[in-house]
């Protein structure tokens, strides 16, 4: 093999298989000899976009916004989102301080690369969304798994946090609505996690993306909390609250010492977001209250829908989410690796789901329940079958 | 200072400042008090993007193409790019090893990210664009500059990069057409580069983002030349060729061995392409010829018109740029630097360029002629003006 036949060393921790691609491809490929799949494997909503959002981004091409933009996001757009960082997050926070990036993802990348160096310690709580972990790699940064378990409801606790914490971490990161798991941190555990970060002089992430899929809980953003606003970097994204994840949108709240590094790197990795989709989100912010609230009933009762299903199978194990729209099923009393159990899924009840080795923890497989709910009785109900058949 | 607060050591040796960004907040403040300022500084296109983009665009968005697509971009938007590889640029492109990207910018630095390490060195023409010594400092590989010069016309000469050569090298960058200078590689040259690159066992990462504004060369792209298929990565965009550098499109084209890796950086960084716009960029790349050929010749005109202007300023001297819509000007005879330069020729003509630096080519100016005929001729005027009181 050529020497330059080679991709980078900083990719080597970076599993290239065992993640969604791997399952989409079996699922595929079962499609292409003509099975039906039920695709619950991806956590893609269903939903069409607000109107008021394509609209706005229609009107916005034919205005001409087809250009370059502010590389930190279209005024409006920072404006919409320091408003509703007021609004429902306790937060108070300039434009200056906002940057619309591509997606949540590079908002998680590009704050992550900003700040971390090689070596430096990144404490996560696990389940995890795959994203940490890769990009923690790609950095050379070490990440910490704080193991969270389904007897408790995958509950983080700033108390199993503190003895986590060395002199090299520099990071906590948070998931609040949690993917995969659905778990949301109460206001007694943020606080405890900020008393941790402020005495130790750390930053935390906060991924707040499903922030509005809550059903029974509270949000809370952990800059909101007294000391946190200059110790935290809060995500947030257009594309699970409105249904909009083509149109690769998020944000970040970047404390103002960090905000022109911040802007930077994601300038280096994207230049900036697209120009007339952000007029999309900006009117989404305003004015699509409705459609979210539409969709978090809707949610509420198709995880209401699953878990019943799930009840019935008595190999599977399971804490009833509280929040975003994923289930983490254990299948640990199956015999069976998430893997295995995955491939027996898909082959025999034509349903997909994803190992839990892409959050970091095996012996699961999460599902992603934003389906319409006769999709998703008719899959629950091929996967009863086929589990029955495992007793 | 807290040591949170520091940015990671990886961004050291990437300037803060002395970019376009601190002209532009410069030019902001001038404008803010009342004057005019004419903004040659940013390679802005000032046509609209092509109707038929737009209208795709709009219509994707009534479809519903507002979720997730595939990862590596839109199928149907990956067959075009295949089409016009081969058409336009000799190269026999399976859609499987194209990839959409949020602009070149994304493809650049996920390519380089896929396969620099650590104390790689990679050879640069310069002048060159600042994002290829950001993302070398970014990701510690070291830029080896091959420093071509304005008496040759900026050329790139394949005897002159041999020697730079070392155990260490693993990449040649070019940009032909190039930003900022308009010099274009002819054949010769390519041929003698790709011959390089395989004695060598080097990856070539060709940037032909402006492939399409010749103004009487011919567009050699490496990849087509024998054995370079395999050990180049060809990274074009919408953003010149059509007016939509707001649409945040691109494509890298990678060799097959590299393709899933470099998918796999693209998607840490951005997951993916927003969907719709990449409906409007298919429809460009087979309908939107005409609105090409009509930008060139506009482009063309506005070349002469700007050079005959400079010619009649006497300490100033430039290359008659055979392409792209920049052109590098020496200000080594005014007696000034780059940077006291743009600050005066701002001050007192009330037009903004941007200080070499920018291109690691202390001593001069770029200055993008990317503007309305009657604009540019004002700004020219104004130049020249301020450039006379030197004398």
């Amino acid at each position: 093999m050529n020497k330059i036949k080679l991709p980078a060393r900083r990719f080597e921790d970076i599993p290239t298989s065992g993640g969604i691609r791997d399952i989409v491809d079996m699922a595929d490929r079962l499609e292409a000899a003509g099975r039906t799949i039920y695709h619950l494997e991806i956590g893609r909503p269903d939903f069409d976009s607000p109107k008021i959002a394509k609209d706005a981004a229609k009107k916005a091409i034919d205005d001409g916004f087809v250009h370059y933009a502010d590389m930190r996001g279209v005024l409006e757009l920072r404006e919409a989102l320091s408003r509703k960082l007021k609004r429902e997050n306790g937060m108070d926070v300039s434009p200056e301080n906002v940057t619309v990036t591509v997606g949540a993802q590079a908002a998680l990348t590009a704050a992550m690369m900003t700040v971390l160096n090689d070596g430096d310690e990144v404490i996560v709580p696990v389940p995890c969304f795959g994203a940490y972990p890769s990009a923690c790699a790609m950095l050379g940064a070490r990440m910490v798994p704080l193991k969270c378990r389904l007897e408790d409801g995958f509950a983080v606790r700033a108390r199993d946090v503190k003895p986590l914490v060395t002199d090299r971490t520099r990071m906590i990161v948070i998931n609040s609505p949690n993917n995969p798991t659905g778990a949301v941190i109460p206001r007694s555990e943020m606080e405890g996690l900020a008393d941790i970060a402020v005495r130790h002089d750390l930053l935390v992430l906060s991924d707040e993306c499903y922030e509005h899929f809550l059903y029974g809980s509270e949000h809370v953003s952990i800059a909101s909390l007294p000391g946190m606003s200059d110790r935290t970097v809060t995500v947030g994204s257009a594309s699970k609250t409105y249904s909009m994840t083509g149109w690769r949108l998020g944000f970040m709240v970047t404390p103002p010492w960090m905000t022109s590094y911040a802007n930077r790197t994601h300038l280096l990795m994207t230049t900036c977001a697209a120009t007339f989709p952000q007029y999309g989100y900006a009117a989404a912010l305003d004015g699509a209250g409705d459609d979210v609230r539409v969709m978090i009933e809707e949610y509420r009762e198709r995880r209401d829908l699953a878990a019943g299903y799930l009840r019935q199978m008595k190999p599977l194990g399971f804490a009833n989410p509280e929040g975003a729209f994923y289930i983490l099923i254990s299948v640990e009393k199956t015999g069976m690796n998430a893997t295995e159990f995955c491939g027996y899924i898909l082959e025999e009840a034509g349903v997909a789901l994803v190992p839990g080795e892409a959050f970091c923890y095996p012996g699961s497989v999460r599902m992603a329940y934003c389906k319409p709910k006769e999709y998703l009785a008719e899959a629950m109900n091929r996967m009863k079958s086929a589990v029955g058949k495992l007793a």
